[in-house]
């Protein structure tokens, strides 16, 4: 699915996302923690997207996709496959254009995220949990229904309604060094890199990978996209496969990354908790993770972190010793 | 201690309180939350004392009282009785002005508090948990050390200390219709009381209280102070006895209360923990809970809504099926 034949949101495009979806979306808050500077020795600015409507940051591409339908597509609806929170946000972008909404959804995703899908009336469709099987059944159902397909991140529209997130943040906080992101699929670290690009060109954007998933790091040093890999971690947002669309702007874009391991994840996600009062999932705490992992990276400077959701299971948190139990 | 003998504090102690501890204190957001709106029917502005420093409002009131010594009263530190945050409260301020605290704290008393606490330098006096044993401990402290007394609540300095969160709240949003607070002592009560009577008369100030600790309820009912009473609430922060300054500026301002049962009160921190992503105590979501408890009441309208603290123990949360395992 548009693997070879992918087309490059523009920052452009990024701009005329953030008037589409600025009905719907949430400009979230960014909220500083002094004691979590104290403790990585710069000045962190989190950019809130566990905030945004529906729990995470995906609302907004998913929302940009759907408003960017003409009327015949949209009548037939739309059709994804997400392990969580691209369905839901994709769900809830449907719902409110009032169009079918169908998530092909692997085994083993969160209970609580297929909760938050169901809830916006999307019809889930299981599948195993490979790429391949994804394929497959998404490819089936748009047979069987004509519905129109929304990419999680390699979709142009999806990019450009993720940069919005990094367009607020430098809109809001134009002195920044750095932007730190987590990294999955790419879509929200290209879409970031866009927009830094075009509107803030000394900022370094920086991906945050999981260590035990870090094709993304593996692809840039190598020069071309690991597809290849068997991921293992405890951030399930991030255990997609690094898009070509995506890493095409990553190689343009000086892209760097950050591979951290899940204890480091699990320890910056109980500060966010503790200290930061903010209920974030691993997948979103990484990116703080990471500056804490490299503090002399980052020392003294202004760093804004995207906290890219936070959609958890309240009952099995992974860090409470009695989750273990 | 001050029972009745007691001075109370205008809006313009909460106005200078305000300019006293701005170097110190955070300005907190105000945060939206859509889906708990739809949920309440109204309108629902959070002043989020959860983000002050310390985790609670109560940094507020004990800043402004350590700043307000005179250095030879400062030389000697200060005392107080605390289960948990005006405890951690006053010792970041005393640590902050250089001077020793002294903690008198009940058994009972949630670890992690005790810990934020002992983080802050402050040393520890054990008692039994009785208020007798409590002012005796600290009486005993006081003749020892020369240490000066800020009681948690009824303290003037204290109380107009706690009024600049509404002040805050009211200048970001002077269109309330009501701004509904959790009542224990009664410190933030009645410092919202006066800072709204001067700045928004039109705007009503209602408590929320746990309805295993409702003597201030009964007080007003009564017409007198209630001082006679086995609380029985998970609202450890609310446990205190109604202080007699608190109940006087009550009485002056038609304070209105809303008793609300425990298991409202858990309901609602889930709320703001999965929907609003907030980490916020039991003691915090109860001016929710009332707000959802009594929706005809709020129906349509808009409501400043104060979560007081963000302090627990992430390893002993009520509400988890895990925890009462």
């Amino acid at each position: 699915m548009l693997e070879n034949n992918f087309s490059l949101p523009s920052f452009a495009d990024v701009q005329a996302a953030s008037a589409r979806i600025a009905p719907h979306a949430c400009i979230t808050p960014v909220l500083r923690m002094r004691s979590l500077d104290r403790l990585a020795q710069c000045t962190i600015l989190f950019k809130s997207e566990h905030l945004q409507r529906g729990g995470a940051f995906k609302f907004r591409g998913a929302c940009n996709a759907v408003l960017s339908l003409d009327p015949e597509q949209a009548r037939r609806g739309v059709v994804t496959h997400s392990s969580g929170n691209h369905g839901a946000a994709l769900a809830l972008a449907a719902q409110l254009r009032g169009i079918a909404c169908h998530v092909v959804v692997p085994e083993g995703a969160l209970a609580s995220k297929l909760k938050a899908i169901q809830a916006h009336d999307a019809v889930l469709h299981h599948c195993a949990p490979t790429i391949a099987a994804r394929d497959a059944k998404a490819r089936e159902v748009q047979a069987q229904t004509g519905a129109h397909l929304v990419h999680p991140y390699t979709d142009a529209r999806v990019i450009a309604g993720q940069g919005t997130a990094a367009l607020e943040l430098l809109t809001a906080a134009p002195d920044l060094d750095a932007i730190v992101v987590p990294v999955g699929g790419g879509g929200l670290a290209s879409g970031s890199l866009l927009t830094a690009a075009a509107l803030a060109p000394g900022v370094r954007v920086i991906g945050a990978e999981p260590a035990g998933a870090a094709e993304t790091l593996a692809s840039l040093q190598r020069g071309e996209r690991v597809t290849e890999f068997t991921p293992s971690t405890i951030c399930d947002g991030l255990r997609g496969t690094l898009g070509a669309p995506n890493f095409e702007l990553m190689r343009r874009h000086a892209f760097e990354v950050i591979a951290v391991d899940d204890a480091a994840t699990l320890t910056a996600m109980r500060l966010l908790w503790e200290r930061g009062k903010q209920v974030v999932e691993p997948s979103s705490a990484i990116a703080f993770a990471a500056v804490l992992a490299e503090r002399e990276r980052f020392a003294g400077q202004r760093v804004g972190v995207i906290i890219s959701g936070g959609n958890v299971d309240l009952d099995a948190m992974p860090w409470s010793p009695r989750a273990t139990q």
